[in-house]
């Protein structure tokens, strides 16, 4: 049956253009390149997209179904070439997406994924822990393409200021023994974006992320690694605050090739055990800001 | 207009009873008495409520606007004569339900409400903290009503294992000091269900949740105040094990006249620092098991 | 360096004995024996899970440890041998639970997991649906172990009711045309529970609980396809009793061979366009009951 | 004890400045004036409330108790003197941040709060509903403040290309009666943010939301009231496109006095029946955007 319903392609109720029409957390399994991995169970990413592109004001509805087909298209592609990042995977779509949307100047996504990744805890012992990965592109027609790759790591803050008010209050007088603090879950994340040309590594911007906190953790500890997880964040005090200066600093000298306009955003959000409520800081800057800023002040890192 | 629409009253599409039907999430703000707070900003408690009836085989619908028919009459009757607490607000409905809904032979309430209550911190200073309303109730037809208050506490506990293997770790000779740890929020429950005629303050809940932790948590902590929480939490280290058992011995001994067949659940939910994942510990009895527990151990409280 | 530390070993602070003590929203990928399905996408299952036992009065702490030992075990061990199932690996982890911990008499295991199945649109055209898979168990010491498979799909209900009441009001004179209705995303879970020797598809439990809806959902409609199931769902309307009947009388039928002990939960969450709240309705009985109720009733499916 | 911990005072780990520092999820009830409701229901809004300044490079730590007490001042005033609304609540208290931190340029504020408002059902009945508060201001030193008030509405709306293709699928002849369509729960959110001076009625803000969608939805309707909501929203189809330009219409067209540099925003996030994902539309722009738009276009709302 050859349906004409056409409404969408009639005038909107009002000629105003929209910023982003699309689809909003669609679920999608997809395959990534990890040659280091031999086994699927670290190569299958469960993503949560959002697809939008924009609408001139002279249409009134936007292919919502479109935004799907490129998605399965991609995803489908992916179980004989598994892409090489979310994030490249994302540009591919903005490609599909101004092809499909002829209307469009604009198209966005944006990738949520859990993640695994092997790590070692402090004696050693194999683990594999959890990430969240941000991963997206936003693309002009006739324009440039970026794109931002990004990570989420849970790890662990200790309050260097409850440390020494304590070791005051308790009259401690050898300075340098790590005294107790408050210490909690604190979420890191680390997001670039560049052209489409870089290739950022997730699984080094993920240690970049664990380098930041006092301590990663770890979802299997025997006792001695849990005392030195405990010893090493309290011998690594951070606030907030430092955990993002001690991203942007890692960052800045892990990627020494990125462009002076590699955008850059470090975020610390801490989940603090002595409130009810979390403690916070954030920097968004450019590749090129954080380098000037650094010239000017030697880091104590 | 006279609308004969009475599909509800019909026959299901097979026999089968149901065990609950009703709406959940409804939002509704509710008076409560609190004679001793004299602003409304401690008086008006936004619940989040779910309400349900059971069906017999023989009708195919139930009607799920008197569910709400009844939720409004009590929150409206709130605005002249505030409700003495949810849970007794709940055994109210509990009656209406059952008069409105002739076929039903069980009626259930569940109330979710965010509540603030006046603390103290350690030193002294005023504070406003948040915490979570659990109520409900269940009412059988020409049987027993029994009704549920509980409350949900955001404490802070220290791992006492964790403080010891440091200890042992850093060959610390003092035995006695207080070793760091790891600690991070604790989510305390506590739960009561009796019959319609006792009488539990929350406030009073409150209390006993926030003892059973290593230390609560304050909105607003001053340096002293900051060190202070600190240090009561590691000298007062506590497993979730610990929480819940603190959290029984407590109960126990402040409501001895409650009778054996009231039921209690306390749990202790830890937002483990060292872990991505949660440590839980939960006991669901009787008072009258508590009570026969705890006359064959002395407890080392 | 061997640690002494044996704070768990410890007499608690009193004697109550806990009912569940462990660990919740520990994260895990597990491979699963697909035999249809070639490509890892849809054999790979991103589980959280809760993993607990109890604990007697007489020993102060639990080793939570263990419980994630007892995880990575299975979860390793698929990778050579894919899991049957997600409740049969729930029943091994009992198993290993119950050795591990020495001291405990029960063992409890919940998953959750998003999962990804292949479907067909009214058209014909194929598409891959995401649904979230409940599973999990409960053993006992020397007794016996059961294990719960079930699934939560969602799908679109019409209401009855309002479709009669537009039409009254409409004066519509041919009252067999599909007049509109309000209609919704509606929830389906059905849960299965029974010894360790039954054998559930859970591929199966999704295509009953997308019987008891209106009309399954779809990720991506073309124009036809839409409007068919608009048509399906109003040709097709159903209460969240309605929803809840049809899936128990599914599951009756269509599990003739699980014995009367087996334990069936249905319900029906109903993310109603009419209004902001939820309708819900709820079924939880033994197969035994469920079939006697049906021998009384004949069913008009 | 005088404690002369002071890290926070010290140079941080590096030179790099910070965007954002503070608090975030802190719970605040605040009284807020109404002068048409006498009742204490309507007049406590719960807060949940996020507060930052920035951080100078030659700065160590920001001083996280100050945001919290300058909330707590804020919400303590309100008891005596009702805030005439949120936003106006924040810029207060951006004033107040700017003096406590000394050393920050910038100086943030959001809010989130639950709202209750009535309004009356298709017949006329009296319904109290429930809205989310979006307010929020912005600060530079010696620079301007902007303020930001908004509203998140949940409404209804049907489908006009589904409702098109089904009444060609069923051949029908008049295609003026309102065909059956998939509809289902859309969230409007409409901010406009400003300079201080000027006055948006939070209540006026719901009112617009509420038109823009097909219809607005109800916690209790009897029979003819949901007949009509049906009606109504099946007359009165809208893609998400149309809702937000609906809205953006409504907005320029009820405040005319507003200055060029207002800046609205309008989203409008469908939870598709039909799918397992949502639609989603959005535009952001200048008054003096959306004033010149309007003039090339004659609106045919």
């Amino acid at each position: 049956m050859a349906l004409k319903c056409d409404v969408q392609y009639g005038k909107g109720s009002s000629g105003f253009k929209l910023t982003k029409v699309g689809v909003s957390g669609v679920r999608k399994p997809v395959l990534i390149k990890r040659p280091e991995l031999t086994n699927p169970l670290n190569s299958v990413v469960n993503c949560t997209i959002d697809i939008f592109v924009d609408l001139p004001a002279s249409q009134r509805g936007s292919h919502l179904s479109r935004n799907v087909e490129v998605l399965r298209e991609v995803a489908e592609e992916s179980t004989s070439e598994p892409v090489t990042g979310l994030e490249n995977m994302a540009v591919d779509m903005i490609r599909k997406l101004l092809v499909k949307h002829e209307y469009a100047q604009n198209a966005y996504v944006n990738i949520r994924a859990d993640y695994y990744k092997a790590n070692k805890t402090p004696s050693g012992r194999d683990t594999l822990e959890l990430y969240t990965i941000h991963a997206g592109a936003h693309g002009v027609r006739d324009g440039e393409i970026r794109k931002t790759i990004g990570v989420e790591a849970i790890g662990m803050t200790a309050c260097p200021c409850a440390q020494e008010t304590v070791g005051e209050m308790l009259n401690v007088e050898n300075p340098g023994f790590p005294m107790m603090s408050h210490n909690q879950r604190n979420v890191v994340t680390i997001e670039v974006t560049t052209g489409v040309d870089e290739n950022i590594i997730v699984d080094e911007l993920i240690e970049l992320a664990e380098k930041s906190v006092s301590t990663p953790t770890f979802e299997l500890l025997k006792r001695e690694d849990e005392g030195r997880v405990v010893i090493n964040a309290h011998t690594n005090t951070r606030f907030v605050e430092d955990v993002v200066r001690n991203g942007l600093t890692l960052v800045v000298h892990h990627y020494k090739d990125l462009p002076d306009d590699a955008e850059i955003l470090v975020v610390s959000d801490s989940q603090e055990s002595i409130h009810k409520h979390n403690a916070y800081a954030e920097r968004t800057a450019t590749m090129g800001e954080l380098r000037e800023e650094l010239a000017q002040n030697i880091p104590a890192l």
